[in-house]
């Protein structure tokens, strides 16, 4: 286990520091550390209601990433998954809470109802008004009286700090809270636990399962379930949330709960719209890390029935930068292809002498497909040669379209064809040199001339040289040979192919990032797919060649 | 591997779609999937220069997330960690461009070139006004004529971005870009490699290694160092950035590489402006999930030579909300803690045998430590018997300071002194039990009824009731017992603390969460640390326990 910390005990009281460093005026903490942990508006005038949330660290943003305009006005910490003290709590409230008086906005954990209770009750007693909503929106554990308190916290936040913003009363913004909080159903689905600082990984969840119903302290969820696809383990969140709604539009909130990707969380998101409650969902909050359980790759749905007000709460501009935004959900908007990229096509013409020797090339890198990926294994994602392979596939298909009689239009046919059938960097390179031969041959350049065109064009944009080990060490000797014969243009580009073995560092392509010592004693896969097409072109007939 | 997706072939599309769910009119895409991934500006107009970006896909928000007013006009995606074709390129040049024309930022990978180069050799050929910028500001490989383009690139798109917005022409822009790129220096360090869709993840990186200098498409770093603290990491990554800047002033921009939680990365943050440079370093983007490489552990910091201009483009508004803004860094700032917190402390009295009593329940309490945490293993974190020790040594060491000879100060003493020195549960709650009690004597109640009283108030704030599998389990039966004789309230605490272990569900507390088959057969470590307690007091001297 290792992770960007400095030790267990300082890193709640370091990541807040490393917080506020950037907090340009607007935030700052109170002066208790290492037991007090308290981040808190520093624009703040107490008079409005203040609203106070917090609990064990571990679930960032929340809560210091919410306190600002808008929405939180303190956070108070405890170190992971360990709520804060009643001390902590209580430095939170009085530095907060002014005539208006003070909500408490609590997860439905024990030890964070506990901490905040006492440290209410100590408030009160010195006279503030303070109030405590606990947040019970996990839907889980169908049939325990006490549901934990998970993402759907952050629709009390957004939704109350909203209000607050506006000095809604304290009794107001406590009786809304509950009303939201009795409104608001959450569920999380996991593939993995999460990484508790100073603590070796548990690895409970076997290959092929996720489990439904987790908490965000790294307790096991209720159940382990089949997990497929996202598709799968989005319908699967659904239908423990479909029972628990009504059938009017809700506002959902799909959190990350630390480690999916964003294209995780965008699949899934666009799975939840898709889902059986799809129609259902009007607005979206994230996908975003909002309450995360440290790393764990998972992510949890949130619903809240829609009511206008909430949606315009929802959608008030706040200062915390973590807070997503709420967006409506709508349909995607498609544009149609711009005019341009369907390039003119060529008038076919047959020449069987060109058909043949372009068929034989081809099949040379077809046969190659294998030596080429091993070679680039070795310096790259071992694809040179299917890459090749793919294209000389595609120009066997396209033999019949292609104006095979004109040279010129010939050449850059094949660019095009390249282009539009490879991705990779050598399609693309192949796809550049025809294209410029083409625009030679066009200007009168004879074949060896327009060919050398089409090299200047390759190593103009892809600004390799002669020695970076590329397949311009084949192709550059092969062509200055070729007026004498293909014969030792082939032995050329072979001589010049397996001197790229001995080039210590690539200075080109992928192979540029590598150390020398894994490189070294190979050959460029591009320059070998040279050198074996000018072997096979040595090969062939000289009538073939003649045509060329 | 497990990921929240489902194919490999469909992960991008999906993807880009969810992200467009929410877009709200603001962003399309073009109409050409699979093979043409284009995101774009929807309200867009072609009145300004057009900027369009874009790679391999794996490193969101990067680069589709970044599209908006502001930042970038289009984002061309290719499939994970591949270059988009050129076909795809040209579709999203030929969408947006106007009069004014384009301009392509680019990452310095060789695809990226290639397919970029050739979409803008093919625009301009169709008579459009195409300039392309090349951004290569990693320094892991000094000697490298082409440095590869990482998370740099995104000051280019904000600033050259906020520049377009204000009407930049084509060719101020492709030299303020060309200017950027000169400044930026970029370098990253990673702990994990990432997990690409379909591919089994490599493990290269041996434990107490990081790598150092490493790509974003999952090829490994220049280099393997040892790894030990975020502070010793930071300063690996500074100290290769150092010879690379000038002595003025600097924006910084730490990105997250995917994997690292919130936490370390403010632990980075404050590390970065801690390190040698960080006076340097006034304005900070981030941290925040900027260039990704899907979910690798890592970081990377990027520097760019600080101009008032530029720092006011990095600062403008834009509609992108990946855009974690650019803001000033300055010191923390520490209000003092509120007064209120210091409880007024009681005089200090003797009482020889309620000293004795109570250093016996301390004792006992300590001694059942190890005990008590191996129960609670079974159900929650395993420190009950930590905290219950911790308070009975906290008490231990508070004896002089009490008031021993006053129940009721006693009490509340005692209250105040475990919420001062315990966080979790157990301590809070008996802290409750203490204030309540404390309370109920001050009232006139005897003992046994001040101790009755203390087990309401918690059983009010905890939530929990008798049967749900809690310390109230032996502690109810106890003082119902405690009228009649300690040995008989020894007996019922003993009694209840054991059927816990029948109680199929627990109620209330961690165990709460967790299914039926994990926690049957064990004692609760609440009711069993009350049991030893009474245990205790039935065993000790008459003349002790009538001092209570």
């Amino acid at each position: 286990m290792k992770q960007f910390i400095n030790s267990k005990e300082t890193l709640v009281t370091e990541a807040i520091d490393g917080l506020l460093r950037t907090a340009d005026g607007r935030l700052a903490r109170l002066d208790g550390y290492p037991h007090i942990k308290v981040v808190l508006r520093s624009d703040w005038d107490r008079s409005r209601v203040a609203l106070v949330s917090g609990g064990g660290s571990g679930h960032e943003p929340s809560h210091a990433g919410f306190v600002g305009q808008g929405m939180l006005t303190a956070a108070v910490c405890g170190e992971v998954f360990a709520s804060p003290s009643v001390d902590a709590v209580l430095a939170g409230i009085l530095a907060v809470t002014g005539k208006p008086g003070c909500l408490l906005i609590v997860k439905n954990y024990t030890g964070d109802r506990l901490n905040f209770g006492l440290a209410a009750e100590r408030a009160r007693a010195q006279g503030l008004k303070v109030n405590m909503v606990i947040v019970d929106d996990d839907v889980a554990l169908p049939d325990l009286p006490q549901a934990r308190g998970v993402a759907g916290t952050l629709f009390v936040h957004k939704i109350i700090g909203a209000l607050a913003e506006q000095g809604a009363d304290l009794d107001t913004l406590t009786r809304e809270a509950r009303r939201i909080i009795k409104g608001v159903v959450s569920i999380g689905m996991s593939l993995d636990t999460c990484t508790v600082p100073g603590s070796p990984k548990e690895d409970r969840i076997a290959p092929g399962k996720a489990e439904l119903g987790l908490g965000i302290h790294g307790e096991a969820g209720i159940e382990q379930v089949d997990f497929s696809t996202a598709r799968d383990a989005m319908e699967k969140v659904v239908a423990r949330l479909t029972p628990k709604i009504g059938s009017g539009p809700h506002v959902a909130l799909l959190n990350n709960l630390g480690g999916a990707t964003p294209l995780e969380m965008s699949v899934l998101a666009e799975e939840l719209v898709r889902s059986r409650i799809g129609e259902q969902i009007r607005w979206l909050v994230g996908p975003a890390p909002l309450m995360t359980s440290l790393d764990m790759q998972g992510f949890s749905v949130s619903l809240l029935p829609a009511t206008q007000a909430d949606e315009a709460a929802l959608q008030a501009p706040v200062a915390p930068w973590a807070w997503p935004g709420c967006k409506p959900v709508g349909e995607i908007e498609i544009m149609v292809l711009p005019d341009g990229l369907a390039p003119i096509q060529p008038i076919p013409s047959r020449n069987d002498t060109t058909r043949a020797l372009i068929e034989r090339c081809c099949n040379a890198l077809i046969a190659a497909e294998g030596d080429l990926n091993a070679l680039d294994a070795k310096s790259g994602d071992g694809d040179t040669g299917s890459t090749l392979a793919t294209a000389g596939r595609a120009l066997l298909k396209a033999l019949d379209r292609l104006p095979l009689a004109d040279h010129t239009q010939l050449y850059r046919a094949i660019g095009l064809e390249l282009s539009q059938t490879m991705g990779g960097s050598s399609g693309v390179l192949l796809a550049i040199f025809f294209a410029a031969a083409g625009d030679a041959s066009a200007s009168g350049a004879n074949t060896i001339d327009a060919l050398k065109a089409g090299l200047d064009r390759v190593q103009q944009v892809g600004g390799a040289r002669p020695g970076d080990r590329t397949m311009i060490d084949a192709l550059a000797p092969a062509l200055e040979e070729l007026s004498r014969s293909p014969a030792q243009a082939a032995a050329a580009a072979r001589s010049g192919a397996d001197a790229t073995a001995q080039i210590r560092r690539a200075r080109a392509g992928r192979a540029s990032y590598l150390a020398e010592n894994s490189i070294l004693g190979h050959n460029d896969p591009g320059a070998e797919a040279v050198a074996r097409l000018f072997k096979e072109l040595a090969a062939a007939d000289a009538k073939l060649v003649g045509s060329l």
